[in-house]
């Protein structure tokens, strides 16, 4: 398959796997696709280490990493970036969460991430972004996006000063063309079925409103794209290829804890929803006990971005580790990011294998397409 | 294109268009389509006429109607249904809507359609149904829809023993296998960027999840589709054909007031939402002022069906009047449903070339997309 995507790339397939999980990537990478590191999770030096990893297994075979840069970003001083953050958390909210983990019983942890996560939570910011950047451009990325507005001015330079392409992902054709006057090289049409931040128009619709402003520019679309048969339906709306990141979560090298993981093999596609009180910004994922608390009356709005991670990630962490001890009410309340595709999760199963089977069925579907129009 | 479902309709594209303008269901018959008459739209008699137009215009050529019966009705006094049904909308939701109408400045007026709104909308109903069917099957219909539930099991004989398809529009796996086993032919996968009543799941993840549990009877895909490129995606997702609702309201022949269609036609498709303000089930429509004042706070919760459109019927009547005089206010609130499709309208057109620029464009997508696979 060949596409203005395949072109831009130097890749075989139009099919894009995104995901925090460096098995994923260098997966994707490796059959033919294009991994894509969420690096946004990280600190600078767990991720030097992630990539210097993925390059080992791709033997040299491109892949790129993607970044967190809101627009907008909570006054801080630079100078004591997670303090100055955490000071700006209400106490009503510690109250909230504190006593929702207890109403559910789940038992304190030790936590020794606590402090790394603050700071990767602290650092979705243009400073911190920078700091991930100089780390990425130090090696053989072929691929910078952003997820959360237009990049600055000075990404866009460098990158293409060293022959990387600017990728963002947009919601909405207005967006689109925001991202193009800024540079970008390839928009990632999100439809409101995705997992992770999204808006509320679905990919139908969004792709080709995507495409008609994109002009030369591939567009990939993104959500409700986990089979062949999706992938084809994306490159019908006129996408010159794929973006996934949900179905990489029904794979044994991701690291989302087997205890969601088990939640998703069991969720129906209506089990999700869109909330902010996991980043602060609309985000799709699987419904849970957690969404239920936010909404009573009693509870605060979810704090904006990076606060709502900073506040959440302790209790993360707690309900992941009771969660993964099979504690009833860790479980109970245990989310992670997913879309609407999680319903046709059966089984996990390696990331290559998924990578495959959908570019094998998208290519036998295309063909059956063309047979029809005979 | 031969599929399934032109096999069994005899019709020569799988292209279903669904309407309440006999204008509209005529041309798409003619272009080689499928055309569904909204038959709930209208009293026996109304109906009786419009089927005998259509017949008229179609030499012959295959169409169907599609009716509204839910699977939970207001109780009510079958001997003087409406009046009965009139005495449970209580005067809090009448003098909200009064008082909304007059914020705005909309002139009251002579409403001599009001008594027949209210016969429409509280036939809405199991025996209400019966009526509109006998008229049915007394017409060549080659198709019986259903929207809200599974069909009674009277409706499914007497179509079988008629000759007549049964279709039923669905949002969720289940309600397609409460369908199959009740005997429907035809699924029509509804996603929710679909306008009128419609779920959360997308049409990229609902319609193939409705093909899987299928089996050999034909699915059709629903919202999101309003060109051929969108129309060959549905294909890609295993869809028989599509079902388009939407965009046949860019249409000279559809019979929405002008003063709506222009605001349709002004839109982008972030501009729609679903509510339950107009029907009292969750239904998508063109965001208004209507919706911005019924999330007030002192607004009260909308009525169960077919009590808050036999509210909502006489300020709709009272709006679309002072609309097509330009009136600001009605203007401000006049409302329909519409899907996310409404980002695409650019000019009113005849339905006729609406479906065959639909069908040429989609058989030019699925022989690029055969190419493709080479």
């Amino acid at each position: 398959m060949r596409t203005a995507l395949t072109d831009l790339l130097g890749v075989e397939h139009p099919l894009v796997g995104f995901n925090r999980s460096p098995g994923v990537v260098a997966a994707v990478t490796n059959a033919g696709g294009f991994g894509v590191l969420a690096a946004s999770m990280y600190t600078p030096a767990e991720l030097d280490a992630q990539l210097r990893w993925i390059e080992e297994q791709v033997d040299g075979r491109p892949y790129g990493v993607d970044l967190l840069v809101p627009e907008k970003f909570a006054a801080s001083d630079p100078d004591d970036l997670v303090a100055s953050l955490r000071a700006q958390i209400p106490d009503e909210h510690r109250a909230f969460v504190d006593s929702l983990l207890d109403e559910y019983q789940v038992p304190a942890v030790e936590d020794p991430d606590a402090d790394t996560l603050d700071e990767i939570a602290a650092a979705i910011n243009p400073a911190g972004a920078e700091a991930l950047l100089d780390v990425a451009f130090a090696h053989p990325i072929a691929m910078v996006a952003n997820a959360l507005g237009p990049p600055p001015a000075d990404l866009v330079e460098r990158a293409h000063a060293a022959g990387v392409v600017v990728a963002s992902l947009v919601g909405q054709r207005k967006h689109a063309e925001r991202q193009l006057a800024a540079g970008v090289d390839v928009l990632v049409a999100q439809g409101t079925e995705a997992g992770g931040h999204t808006g509320t128009i679905a990919t139908t619709v969004l792709t080709p409103e995507v495409v008609e402003v994109a002009g030369d520019h591939p567009v990939l679309a993104a959500g409700g794209i986990a089979t062949g048969d999706q992938m084809a339906a994306a490159l019908a709306l006129g996408a010159a290829g794929v973006w996934c990141g949900s179905v990489w979560l029904a794979s044994h090298e991701d690291i989302t804890p087997r205890a969601i993981k088990d939640k998703f093999l069991a969720a129906g596609s209506s089990d999700t929803l869109r909330s902010r009180t996991m980043t602060g910004k609309p985000a799709r994922q699987l419904r849970s006990a957690w969404h239920d608390a936010w909404d009573r009356p009693d509870a605060p709005a979810p704090l904006p971005l990076p606060l709502q991670p900073m506040l959440a990630g302790r209790a993360w962490n707690r309900l992941h580790a009771a969660a993964a001890e099979g504690h009833p009410g860790a479980t109970a309340l245990d989310t992670y990011f997913i879309g609407q595709v999680v319903g046709g999760f059966r089984e996990l199963r390696p990331a290559g294998d998924i990578a495959r089977t959908m570019i094998e069925d998208c290519t036998r579907r295309l063909r059956a397409l063309g047979e029809l129009a005979r």
